[in-house]
């Protein structure tokens, strides 16, 4: 049966891929690198870059779009370019940021490919907001409590929701509206339950800690708060 | 200043340890294992022992028990041989099971470590809820969705919030209560929206989905329920 590998390259660091991710780029025969359009750079690339020794580098678009029919001919494509690879005895191995399991275009390909009677096999990489709750040494949850992480929308329901029932929070994409989240955090007295890290693992990381800054910063769009009501 | 290192041995496969957590663990003069009790095994080290070339094994008790005195005179007497290897100058390494911001004791180590003035650095592991999505191939989350993380309790009320108010629910120690879990999956018509899954990536691995096995099914302690509203 023909196998497809995927493998998440984790948040940034390349030592925070794992060993069986760098043990797959090895073997790889063509290495996937999901790009927003033509020429643009793959973040997940220059990740895992290290470690790739060999391999045809292939940039695949996965156009960033809410439009569904653009995007289902795009997967569609890259669906139908990876089975003619495979059909070719080619060792493919595709590379999502972060982890496959999170937030990951990758899983509208697997479905696809599993359609087509491929063989899947993917291989977990280390989550950003994980990274970041390690990289400051805070847990995202002990002994019986919970965890939600929800993305800011517009409206902020959710993010109202999981700050109102549970305990820990991480919260992605704060930068959709900065000002909401001001008003959630200073309406339930939280102002020093939260830490926002923005660009977490590079050389142009920031943490704030501070209502006041955070008030009237233009939080960047890589991003995450974590939100613990028990405290830091 | 003295410098502690955690890292995180992720959910089993010792291959799913980081580049990064590796090398920690080359440099390593002291690798502690946390173990129950005098005695027990340490399932971090079954994980790591491919990876140890060298340095002390040490195992360190931390009782399994709510007892705040017992747990807090035991972590009081961790931390001080810790920072007596530290004194005599060893690169001591610390392992946990998963990722150490994942319900681990360790984050409580480094509470009082930091306290006495010690730098620590952790790294992260790859949390099992994320294995276990990544081997069956289905996204925790996608697009606008959340996800909550919650563990079964006796009362199951935070289950049953984030059943009611979440897309996508994993649900930890799914075995203290499973009949509570039987009904409230079926209450909310979720039959065919659960996956559970026992000792992911070990050869007992067990993958239930259907509701009628559930309910006489003898949960072991090492499981975990993904659920997800949206299907699979």
């Amino acid at each position: 049966m023909r196998k497809f590998v995927g493998i998440g390259v984790g948040p940034g660091d390349p030592d925070l891929l794992t060993v069986r991710a760098v043990k797959e780029l090895e073997k790889a025969d063509v290495i996937i690198c999901p790009i927003a359009r033509e020429g643009s750079e793959s973040v997940a690339y220059k990740i895992a870059e290290p470690h790739i020794q060999g391999g045809e580098i292939l940039r695949m678009v996965f156009p960033m779009t809410h439009d569904k029919d653009v995007l289902e001919k795009a997967w569609d494509e890259n669906a139908k370019e990876i089975k003619s690879l495979l059909d070719n005895g080619q060792y493919v191995v595709f590379m999502t940021l972060g982890d496959p399991a999170v937030y990951s275009t990758y899983m509208y390909m697997v479905d696809i490919l599993q359609h087509m009677d491929i063989e899947v096999v993917t291989i977990p990489g280390i989550p950003s907001f994980v990274n970041i709750a390690n990289s400051i040494n805070v847990p995202l949850m002990m002994g019986d409590e919970a965890l939600t992480v929800v993305p800011m929308m517009k409206d902020g329901k959710a993010v109202e929701k999981a700050l109102d029932d549970f305990e820990n929070v991480v919260i992605m994409k704060p930068s959709h509206n900065r000002d909401l989240l001001v008003k959630f955090i200073e309406e339930r007295k939280l102002q020093d339950r939260f830490v926002l890290v923005t660009s977490s693992g590079t050389d142009k990381e920031k943490t704030i800690t501070d209502i006041e800054e955070l008030r009237n910063y233009t939080i960047p769009y890589l991003s995450t708060m974590i939100v613990k009501k028990g405290g830091f």
